[in-house]
């Protein structure tokens, strides 16, 4: 497929936000780099995986740290071309394809900035199929593969390679580097073969949000209800089999703060009439939420808060007292649910205390 | 210079925990390392800078972190030798020698035990002349060298290759590191060619730290007095020419913390008699002594903290209350009182709020 036309990378921009689940970075400024590199290279090649040699060098990436400081740090444009440069270096072989690391938010666009100037395609994949908040919370930690070498670059120009024994620590090395390097850096990981690339990530997620943004702009349009759209779509994706709004109502409290490299906090939406009150705990991405003490969804479901009026979504950052809101849930990709994935990016990974239930049983006969 | 005996490293143990003015890391684990290298090697060589060749490839190591950590959490043995071959690897060429990043505490010992596998000389000289906390506080960066590439090693195998574009940057991205892995790590920083270790290093250090150590083991051996032995070694290195025992007391209070990749706090001690108070403040090394309010001794002038029966140096992690000390200062090597030079290692550069004066002036008429 080739995207040549800005409608096309505003969709994605849209469907990433809201398969960012609240995560995943501001898709503001990704988009704008993203439109910027499209004015200068005239569009962009997305392939499927399947279209990969087996031996092709894929790289994945995206941006690591706190989407608080992404929204007022700006990146200096060269972070994603520079560290994949390194990677060649570092392997010696041409990098054939780029891929989002996580499909959510600003990172679903990172990779076809890089795209545009290496000149090679992006793979309608990822290793999320949504936005978590750490890096080794990927398909490609689930099926045993290495992030290393990994290359670490910042707006400072610094940049770092990084080869740990375990994810999980490369995780925490990682995390301390953007921290160090002022709250967000960029990151080229799990380098993978093309082989890899079709069995291990997340297949047709960047198409899956091209549609579901198409599908918003569309309805808002006709003056058709954007949400109706929204949860059709994502049933159309096959991606993401259930949605449902969760609640209604305006923001009334909200706490938040940018901790150990994450923006970490809570809202409390209060439901217009006598619709009970919802709270919602995040650590960049939306975890948990519950309705008067019920829990109503949970990671690895998506959870996604959204301008009640035009299903504008309103990442974790952006967050503030008033906004009239509506939260919407939508089933993760079959792959997050297997049990190897839910011991990585379920309830317990993020010390939630709750066994994982999928949406919709935990909201058995509420309609999308 | 051949090092052949044990007693000789012993030496240097005990100079090089004397020049850490309380930090370089705890040099009884270093020593036994270097035990066990020279056990497998049967010595070490020790070579003047001016035996290089001017575009041999000089690395410079140490450990980097917090003191308190490092007394509690052991190395792999590994790290120095995994980063000098990754340096090898990334600038294509042989290390021709090795030399202490500073010569103070466990950090002046840490380049043997590298050395004696690699079968390369370490370098008698290093770049502080004594210990600092943070790594730009360096020669090499007095002189506009720059630390890059670095490599920092952990004990749980992790590598990283750090390249920024200053040194400052540096110093921030490297403690950051040191703190996710753990609290200390390894680093090989301001790969030098002979000619720049002829130039930017402090020439005659680790000899000078050698001598100090002999000095009060002799002096301990003869039943003489262990301070009037290493005031005079200190001055026959011609390094540190001036050094006064400042005070004579008893620990009384002690406040230290680990925090932000360091190990940061004062100490208290009463003077015997009616000898008043002395308080010294530490950021992993002694920084300012003060005695009653006037300021006795100042960074980057040498404070060290010693037993006062056995003139063993009592690093700023192994403080105690009620422990009977001196407190030692000795001048600084000229290099660091250089204009240029107090900028990165003088009291501003610590926020302490002192135009650096030198102890032969603070301390005027007081022998030693």
């Amino acid at each position: 497929m080739r995207i040549d036309d800005r409608a096309t990378l505003a969709d994605l921009a849209c469907g990433a936000a809201f398969l960012g689940s609240g995560g995943g970075g501001d898709p503001y400024y990704s988009l704008l780099l993203a439109e910027a590199a499209f004015a200068r290279s005239g569009g962009f090649d997305l392939i499927a995986a399947s279209d990969l040699d087996d031996d092709a060098l894929v790289a994945p990436c995206g941006w690591i740290g706190a989407p608080t400081v992404s929204v007022e740090k700006l990146p200096n444009g060269r972070e994603t071309v520079t560290a994949l440069r390194r990677l060649e270096q570092l392997t010696g072989r041409k990098i054939a394809a780029v891929m989002p690391v996580e499909i959510g938010g600003g990172n679903g666009l990172a990779p076809f900035i890089a795209a545009a100037e290496l000149g090679v395609p992006v793979v309608d994949a990822d290793g999320m199929g949504r936005a978590f908040p750490e890096s080794q919370m990927v398909t490609f930690n689930m099926r045993g593969l290495s992030a290393c070498p990994s290359v670490l670059t910042a707006a400072c120009g610094s940049l770092a390679v990084i080869e740990t024994q375990d994810n999980l620590t490369h995780e925490r090395v990682a995390r301390g580097l953007s921290v160090a390097l002022g709250g967000i850096a960029h990151m080229v990981e799990y380098p993978l073969t093309g082989a890899q690339a079709k069995r291990d990530a997340i297949q047709g997620s960047v198409t899956s949000a091209i549609a579901i943004g198409a599908a918003i702009r569309h309805a808002r349009a006709a003056r058709r209800d954007p949400f109706t759209a929204l949860a059709d779509a994502l049933k159309a994706t096959g991606l993401y089999p259930h949605c449902q709004t969760l609640f209604d109502g305006k923001i009334v409290d909200l706490e938040r703060e940018t901790k150990g490299g994450f923006s970490i906090g809570k809202v409390i939406i209060d439901g217009f009439g006598d619709g009970g009150r919802m709270e919602v705990l995040f650590q960049n991405e939306n975890l948990v939420a519950r309705q008067d003490g019920k829990v109503r969804a949970m990671v690895p479901d998506l959870i996604t808060i959204m301008d009640r009026e035009t299903a504008d979504t309103i990442t974790t950052e952006r967050l503030k007292y008033g906004q009239r809101v509506k939260v919407i849930a939508a089933a993760a990709p079959a792959m997050l649910r297997e049990p190897a994935a839910l011991a990585v990016v379920g309830p317990a990974a993020f010390g939630l205390g709750h066994d994982f239930t999928p949406i919709e049983r935990l909201n058995q006969g509420e309609g999308a």
